[in-house]
């Protein structure tokens, strides 16, 4: 029999997770506090975050021990399996060989729970009661409150309206799990009076979401913030991801010649990633390294690289980003997850050093892609997947037409089984392309903070 | 650290389904054809099912090899885990230990992919070009529909209307897989047209919509029926779930006191409890064996055990099982997959025996039991799967009172992503019980074939 999956035992989930930062030719840019235009101290983040992630965002170790009892909820679906798409291939007809790192196993149906639990657990240890949290598609969302009831810390998620209104069963979930969710912008927050009296009608959006949930947690000492993607701990949890890969595809004698990822914020793509550009940097292979993110909102491809606010309001620090202006709304395409303004720092920072490229897909090319892949491989991706499954097949029909065999591996970072009105949209020819939001953006550029490069 | 899971191996994947009927002490009643009532032959089952299927139907061997084929699909996600519920029996404080077999793992998210894969391996095999079935829920009929996509059948979905109407989302992954699907009871079908003249506004049953598949497929040489429950060779694929488990607890270092499955037509109750019965039948262990099912369509604790048609119209064969009676139409409840009026005639024949218990509950202890299981173990059960843990979380609860330790295994047979309207209507406090449909049922009954014990 062919191999379909490559499963690794319990005891090779990783130990610790790889940073990155160490091993990069040039350190990124600091973070600047937003008054002072200095650099952050961990005493201006402590209101937010607790100091063991503080730590780790600015960690120069290249590798942080998980946590005991972290790799102990990890075990509840770690190590993640690798699938060979075997059955995807033979209807491709390529000669490329291609595998998936499967993240939909987690009882949330995507990779965040593997930031999620560590980040629950770091602030449980340090006494805080509640998180406070944005979301966008709910990923995010469920996977924190799922985290959170499991250590007994409140949570409370700002959900960003349009997804609020058009996907009731995410928020269905995050509730079943114990959560608070309000709509974003709400009347809650001063930041969502705030757009609410500029913008009645305003759909949200993640920038806004975020600024909702800093300031609940600036203000109330019991409550810390929470982000699913963008920071370094972020990214630095989600190595998990590389880490089993690596070993994965050592199982199947291979080695990747592409390595693709959706990006929205960054996470599920460098999870992947990161520690295969780490030995690319140890001069270990040479894979190319593809960020694949929606055409309407291409903050790689199309932004600028500069600080930044990470939120619409203004609360945050300033960080050194690939950026299409913190006051940009993308337009509602039904990946919700990859609707952000910015990027993370360090995947700006690698495209900046030529370590990774980036490409933009439309969303009927990403639809069209995921449903090809689950009629193959059986697991329907989520709407963010389905740009990652559209990247994979560009490549995968390129090694056809060259007539080259290529290992092509990719990050099918969750399912899709909580955004099938946007299938059953798509199958009723409602989706459609989105122009280039030239315009919006370029307003939205001209306001980036002056005097910081 | 404790342990949460026990993985096989990819070899571990059992090379032959076990069939309980030869080492039964009493063998089950013959099904009857409906119109002479002399036991049915395999010629008159042709126009249905192909030879493969009709043979394991009738089969006196007690291990029928699982063809390659199946089990190479069956390898994307079988062996399923088998979990340890730590933190549930931590959060009741119970002396008992309990283990599920979580079967949503599968593409489609419940154990039916089990048996879709073989019956559309056997179909292929023997030149059927499209399937025809029925749904409640959409468990099954999304099952069929990823199986059928992977070997090129068309596939044709009766979907119980009521489920049509109120899960849009189940019935965009059928068609997301490639499958026609239409409301039951429709104007498709000479049984369909039947009910709407006399209901037009019919919610449908299962007994319904198996009427309407089993009518296309009598009627198109091209086309056979498929059912995803009851029949015994349905039963029988299921047994991987307990072959497996047996190899599990035996990893565990425990055998099970008690095992726990929910019923609707009995497939996954089977798959886990019958190598375990089958064991107990051979002097090996001695577990109770616990059917749960819904209060509103109680048919193992309130039904009669009778030979009756399997559906609404009376086109099948008759079978001697528990039954309401097939004019009974189950309350809406939120627990389709649960809403039948007969149960396999296997299970029922087990219960005859006394080698099973059979208890029912109420709708909302299901939902409660399943929102504190999500809480504790993150995994957010099927509104089926609920009644399970229900039926666990009264054995552990009991084994607290007692406080006696106890070993429970129970089949975590599918996640609720597909049915989170269900828990919003539960968290929003519109979910009911139901009364026991007594004047129905008796009406029900009172319809039975006559002349035939």
């Amino acid at each position: 029999m062919e191999t379909l999956k490559y499963l690794l035992p319990e005891d090779r989930i990783p130990e610790a997770w790889y940073n990155i930062v160490p091993d990069l030719p040039r350190a990124p840019a600091p973070v600047l506090h937003p008054g002072t235009r200095q650099p952050v101290t961990p005493d201006d983040l402590l209101p937010l975050f607790p100091m063991g992630l503080i730590a780790q965002e600015a960690s120069a170790e290249p590798w942080i021990e998980i946590p005991g009892e972290v790799r102990e909820v990890y075990r509840q679906w770690r190590p993640s399996p690798l699938y060979r798409a075997r059955r995807w291939e033979k209807a491709l007809d390529t000669p490329a060989h291609i595998y998936y790192k499967y993240e939909g196993v987690s009882p949330a149906g995507s990779h965040k729970p593997n930031t999620a639990v560590p980040q629950a657990w770091y602030n449980k240890q340090e006494g805080t009661k509640r998180l406070a949290t944005e979301t966008g598609a709910g990923q995010w969302g469920s996977s924190l409150a799922m985290a959170c009831a499991f250590f007994g810390l409140e949570c409370k998620v700002f959900m960003v309206r349009v997804s609020y209104d058009q996907k009731p069963y995410r928020r269905a979930l995050m509730e079943a799990y114990g959560a608070a969710v309000s709509p974003s912008p709400s009347t809650e927050t001063e930041s969502g009076r705030g757009i609410l009296a500029a913008h009645p009608e305003s759909t949200g959006s993640l920038g806004i979401a975020i600024s909702e949930a800093v300031e609940v947690a600036a203000k109330d000492p019991e409550t810390r913030y929470s982000l699913g993607s963008v920071l370094n701990h972020v990214l630095l949890h989600q190595t998990v991801v590389g880490l089993e890969a690596l070993e994965q595809m050592e199982m199947a004698g291979e080695y990747p010649d592409v390595i693709v990822g959706c990006t929205g914020g960054g996470s599920n793509f460098s999870g992947l990633s990161f520690p295969f550009i780490g030995r690319k940097l140890q001069g270990k292979g040479n894979p190319r390294v593809v960020a694949v993110e929606p055409a309407a909102c291409p903050s790689l491809t199309k932004g600028r690289f500069a600080y930044d606010f990470g939120d619409t309001a203004h609360l945050t620090p300033l960080v050194k980003m690939y950026t299409l202006g913190s006051t940009f709304v993308p337009p509602g395409f039904h990946a919700g997850g990859l609707r952000y303004h910015g990027m993370a720092p360090l995947v700006s920072h690698l495209l900046d050093l030529g370590l990774i490229e980036a490409i933009a897909v439309q969303q009927l090319d990403s639809f069209a892609a995921g449903v090809e892949f689950a009629r193959a491989e059986g697991i329907l991706p989520a709407p963010e997947a389905n740009h990652a499954v559209a990247g994979v097949l560009r490549e995968a029909l390129r090694a056809k037409e060259e007539g080259v065999g290529r290992t092509i591996l990719f990050n099918l970072c969750g399912h899709g089984h909580f955004d099938m009105q946007a299938y059953i949209d798509y199958n009723a020819g409602k989706l459609k392309n989105y122009e280039y939001p030239a315009e919006e953006i370029a307003l939205a550029l001209a306001g980036l903070p002056a005097g910081v490069t």
